[in-house]
């Protein structure tokens, strides 16, 4: 079993994987990304993942066999477990918890060559429904606080296998991150009557100089404040904190803004290594007026280094305002 | 001129630089580092930098020519500048100032093979010196309110130049990381009375299984809650605020302690990429008994990926309990 443990001097929580400890020789050298021979995640190697959880597949065909569009299992080298009780406990003045928590993959297509936005729209909008569906039945265990969904693309990026995948977590702990988001949009909140994510959409809708695309349901932008080069948030127009209560219409939208904007990036950047991640409430705070779901697109372009570590600041090269014009014209 | 920007969600600020934007083309491929022929850092290129601030050098050599052993430049493509005023200015909803501050590199040696753990103790013992003297220096200019020092070693930890240096930014708002750190560890102490780093040292010390070396005055440690695999703390035992403090006995302690765990990093993972981070009080919280100086040492061995940039969580594959049983017997 993994542990949580927390820093008292940061309040950061880090997992530790106490099961197959990692040594020195485990890193030595960066592994390539297996083959399309032995690729888990391609169709036909149902047999080489945990059994599915879930899976869209076409009528008639047995789980965990061909014939599916979207799987879903739980990860094979899971960072936490969902069997067991937190049993939290204090060593000294520090404090930890058992790892418990859930860690699924969600296979976003069977073809191995294939990234997500080479997929037809409406298969996008069923991963992205598939996303919603495993966080609506997550959230029957109330031992979760919070439910993430990210992707890592590319091995830059994190990605420990090429097949497009996407993963989501769900821990006992909202995450600092968080918790740091939902402190301050409670504060402006207090201070305005109006939610934080809301003004902002509504200035760049005005300003017009850092939007990308635009769809019925959804806008995206690069954010004044973008750490990195390129980044890029999508954020629905309507304000909701959950991204579970999203509607099939607006699911369909979003996977058009998805899709356009990670076109955008793959074209302008020559296919970089990118991060999503999905930013929503945590569970305690689905329906409030002061959060605002969005997600966050992170092409890795640069290295991260000791200013960033040090300080929490970021040092970003390319001002939005021109990344934005170059991923619009794309 | 480079401007920071806050963002109203996070409270995070960037530094976006205006002056030379990047554009897509600029990061299509990581280009390798530049061979010794013309590497800038070199003992008889000091014409390719920037004049130099100071220079530990030969009697009677003259600046900006050969003869020195450490040597002090403003950074040539700096993330900030010193000239100027801050003028805080909001845009609707963003806050916003110009890009004031100092960015300086300690170039460690003129040699250009020689990484830092393999510097006599003596030369060590002149590059931290030389950190002290910059600090003590910039804290002239009342703009500053934070001294950052930091050092990058390797492509993969962001260096740009193989060549060993350091390098030094002088901001004018505290870093949020920093502020974290400093609110929690105030919290601590209206508690308890004491320094949390005190207590996490004497813990430690006690418990010793998480310990890699000590030396009289400095301990140096695997935290119990690391963020990466063999990451390292150093901490001076003597409770002190602000490493611009530190004696000239402390320091040539300090160079045995740095130089024994780096030592033991290169040997054990194979020189791998590395980022240290000096932890200071910022110029206003000098004397402060709850706020205690250390420096963090962080392995490059694994890539950041969604989960981390979204929640601020970290997995660690590798206990601190077993990471510094390796390095301490290497």
């Amino acid at each position: 079993m993994s542990e949580y443990r927390q820093d008292p001097i940061s309040g950061r929580w880090i997992i530790i994987n106490t099961d197959q400890p990692k040594e020195p020789k485990d890193f030595e050298k960066i592994k390539p990304l297996p083959p399309k021979t032995n690729c888990p995640f391609c169709a036909g190697h149902e047999a080489l993942t945990p059994p599915e959880i879930i899976a869209i597949r076409a009528d008639g065909t047995a789980p965990n066999t061909k014939g599916w569009s979207i799987r879903v299992i739980p990860n094979k080298f899971p960072a936490l477990r969902v069997e067991g009780e937190l049993d939290r406990a204090g060593e000294g003045i520090y404090d930890m918890m058992n790892g418990v928590g859930a860690h699924e993959v969600i296979i976003e297509t069977p073809e191995h060559d294939k990234q997500l936005p080479d997929l037809p729209l409406r298969h996008i909008e069923e991963v992205l429904a598939t996303y919603k569906n495993r966080i609506l039945d997550l959230k029957n265990d109330s031992r979760f606080k919070y439910h993430l969904i990210f992707k890592n693309q590319g091995q830059t990026a994190g990605a420990s296998l090429s097949h497009s995948h996407s993963q989501l977590i769900a821990l006992p702990i909202v995450p600092k991150r968080v918790l740091e988001e939902l402190t301050r949009a409670q504060g402006y909140y207090e201070f305005k009557e109006r939610c934080v994510f809301c003004d902002m959409m509504l200035q760049e809708l005005e300003e017009r100089e850092r939007i990308v695309l635009e769809t019925p349901e959804f806008v995206c932008f690069a954010p004044f404040v973008s750490r990195f080069p390129f980044e890029l948030w999508i954020m629905p127009k309507t304000h909701a904190a959950d991204f579970a209560q999203i509607s099939p219409a607006q699911t369909s939208d979003l996977a058009r803004a998805l899709s356009g904007a990670l076109g955008k990036i793959q074209k302008s950047l020559g296919n970089p290594s990118y991060n999503f991640v999905v930013h929503t409430a945590p569970v305690s705070a689905h329906a409030r007026d002061e959060y605002h779901w969005h997600i966050e697109m992170m092409p890795r372009l640069m290295r991260v280094a000791g200013f960033e570590w040090g300080s929490g600041f970021y040092i970003n090269p390319t001002p939005p305002e021109i990344a934005a014009r170059f991923l619009k014209s794309s």
